[in-house]
């Protein structure tokens, strides 16, 4: 095998580059990606191995059981031929308030865990509701917080309700302490009425600690500021199993640890749902800043009322159908969620070791000390490379993936996500990145 | 029977409008009436009939094929499992323009017809693109034009995305020649950038000519206005029968007449399939404001690229691809969506007959002195009534409308939808109506 299979030229990119621009968006990098591909495939009428590590589309089939809920649900009567209620279908409610309680060991009454077309939906949905409460209430503050480095759609959605942003590069505050002396600094500002994050966190994989998640609580109750916490890889901590109904150790939530919180919770990834975007948020159902404690009634009236016939008028029926079911299996302990994605944690360890073996290293690497999970993403640099070097240069080596400037990294490098490699594949990855190695050593 | 069964305690009501405030919105009106009905289960031990005539949630059950191919796409793999294509499924895409061609005779090429999450969501995404767009342009207007009576959602968008709204009261300027010179009088204002308006219309079931269309579709080219033409009824103009595809009479629309248009097809009413939110917008190739004619691509990219990601990441899987294969039927002949549809202008029939007997009369009655249609919605008013005293006076004998008011009518009446009566209920209707016109004949 010659190794000209796995390069891809550089002229070829910077085409594509010159005519579309540096990609701003992982969507972009995904065009850059078909561009180069297809016009490859002209070329030598072959398809060329591209590496789509930019991606995080799942690898792992929806549960058998699900796809037969669904279907019936489908084939029953009032679901295709009617829009499910605005709040979200009943029985999905009451399972998704069962299953924080039985997985995060957190109640949310039914009332207040509303159906949404997806996690991104519900973060937009819960964002817009934000806006629109402080705005009557007469709170003047203007921004929210996210911890860098962050989901580039977070900050998108941020900007787009017209939230002004700050971030923390938050690898620089881990643990208790530092992380209370840099929140106590930046929330007593005054301007500052969100945070949000994602746990464990798109791109890094960092997950926050029970004791970082119980200084956020206090400070965000303290500040009466709104914690938006993104759950998109719910169970995903794979070093330990959440997987267990009523047992512990239960999914680290901030739910525990304050009243002021909204939960995302995505089906992408844990139950390898993400055609069909069914997701919840779960709000606090006491909600307040300063004297108004009542604020959790108007948040859902605008997330279930407002938002939702703003954006889509009602979350896809069928699923949410099937989805109740497939919790109620859940949360009775009939099915296990966590099994079938054991084979993200096998693929990133190997991966992370490729790249390691061949002169990269993990761009963030621990969490307070303990090394990070795997999973479904990790990040790494290489040193002298800035992260859009980095991004543009695996691309000659057929590898493409998302610099972490775009993620409002303070850090050089870029994420990597695994689910779209083939297990087969990783000894022509490895190949890739030998190449790499060597054409970068020599110089 | 005794004639109490029929009446709803004016007590009972003024109690939750006293409690929530005047509906402002048709969900409210929903709320309403969902909390008069329980309180009137709690109270009776029996179920009062009420006639939810406030909704547009259809009656017609969704096509048989249509649930099946639904079902095959589930059970295909890379369906659930996988984020669908941003800006749709590519047989989806494909169909779509075919059906255009075939029952609009209109050429949309597939790349410019994106999958939405229903009608609403394509709506907000065309309204979000075009405001960037303008502003990317350096154009400084900030206008939509309504065409009343209006949909409120459309209204709530509108504000939603900042846009200002004027509306003009359609019904006072029917015929080619009355609509051009507001037309004229009004864009060569300058503040206006776009017209929106639902054809069928709801809340009145006005349908526009095509000497209308005609009209609009010259001066908005003229002016560099986009129209958005809602398609939410598609073919539901059961005069003509607009469901034979490639065959004359064709459904109207704007987008024979001129370059600036989007199309928002719903597949909620005419395929009964609004649970699983499908639909399709389909701009204009050649969209263009003065010298630069070419925003058809960056109008597609935001709302495939950001659009999308800002509020779902994409539309549902498998709902797009059964539309995808039932379109395709459709577009071969193989099956009729219009006979489905007829029990809506039967029942319509009946219905605003009971309401003329019994001393109603339609709001808005015909289309450039043609009957309007019988199909999904009806107006109707009373001498001597607002539309807040004929909404309210209604309710107290189980019949929940929506108020013009709502709808920016500059008349005085109520929006009646057929859908959810059933037709073995139209007695009762009739007997309510009955007590309803004795009541205010004595008084």
């Amino acid at each position: 095998m010659t190794t000209k299979h796995y390069r891809v030229p550089p002229k070829l990119v910077g085409y594509y580059l010159k005519k579309n621009g540096q990609p701003k968006t992982i969507r972009e990098i995904g065009s850059l990606c078909g561009d180069v591909e297809r016009r490859l495939l002209k070329k030598r009428r072959s398809r060329q191995k591209l590496f789509r590590m930019h991606i995080g589309n799942p690898s792992v089939d929806t549960p058998r059981p699900l796809i037969n809920y669904q279907c019936m649900a489908i084939n029953s009567p009032g679901i295709t031929n009617s829009y499910a209620p605005c709040d979200g279908d009943p029985t999905l409610k009451k399972e998704a308030s069962n299953f924080l309680s039985k997985f995060c060991d957190v109640y949310i009454p039914p009332k207040y865990c509303i159906s949404s077309a997806g996690g991104a939906h519900g973060l937009y949905l819960v964002m817009k509701a934000w806006h629109d409460v402080l705005q009557v209430n007469n709170d003047t503050r203007d921004t929210m917080l996210l911890f860098a480095p962050y989901f580039p759609v977070h900050k998108m959605q941020a900007d787009d309700v017209n939230f002004k942003t700050e971030s923390i590069e938050f690898y620089d505050y881990r643990g208790e302490e530092k992380l209370r002396d840099e929140l106590e600094r930046l929330l007593s500002k005054g301007n500052i009425h969100s945070i949000l994050y994602s746990n464990p966190n798109n791109p890094a994989w960092l997950s926050l600690t029970k004791e970082e998640l119980a200084v956020i609580g206090e400070l965000a109750d303290k500040y009466n500021v709104l914690v938006i916490e993104d759950l998109a890889y719910f169970g995903m901590d794979f070093r330990y199993d959440y997987s267990r109904p009523g047992e512990a150790p239960y999914q680290p939530t901030v739910a525990k640890h304050c009243k002021n919180y909204a939960i995302v919770l995505s089906s992408s990834k844990f139950i390898s749902y993400p055609g069909e975007r069914c997701g919840i948020v779960a709000i606090s159902p006491s909600i307040g800043i300063d004297s108004n404690a009542e604020l959790s009634p108007a948040i859902y009236d605008h997330i279930a009322f407002k938002g939702m016939a703003l954006t889509i008028s009602s979350v896809p029926h069928s699923s949410q159908v099937g989805m109740a079911m497939f919790l109620r299996d859940l949360n009775n302990g009939k099915i296990n969620f966590r099994e079938a994605l054991m084979e993200y944690r096998d693929k990133a360890k190997k991966i992370k070791n490729l790249f390691i073996e061949k002169g990269f290293y993990l761009t963030y690497a621990d969490d307070c000390g303990e090394p990070i999970a795997d999973g479904f993403y990790f990040t790494i640099s290489r040193i002298g490379f800035s992260s859009e070097q980095l991004f543009l240069e695996l691309t000659y080596y057929g590898i493409f993936v998302v610099p972490l400037n775009l993620c409002g990294s303070k850090r050089d490098g870029v994420r990597i996500c695994i689910s779209f490699v083939n297990p087969d594949d990783i000894p022509e990855l490895e190949n890739s990145l030998k190449l790499f190695d060597l054409d970068h050593t020599n110089e």
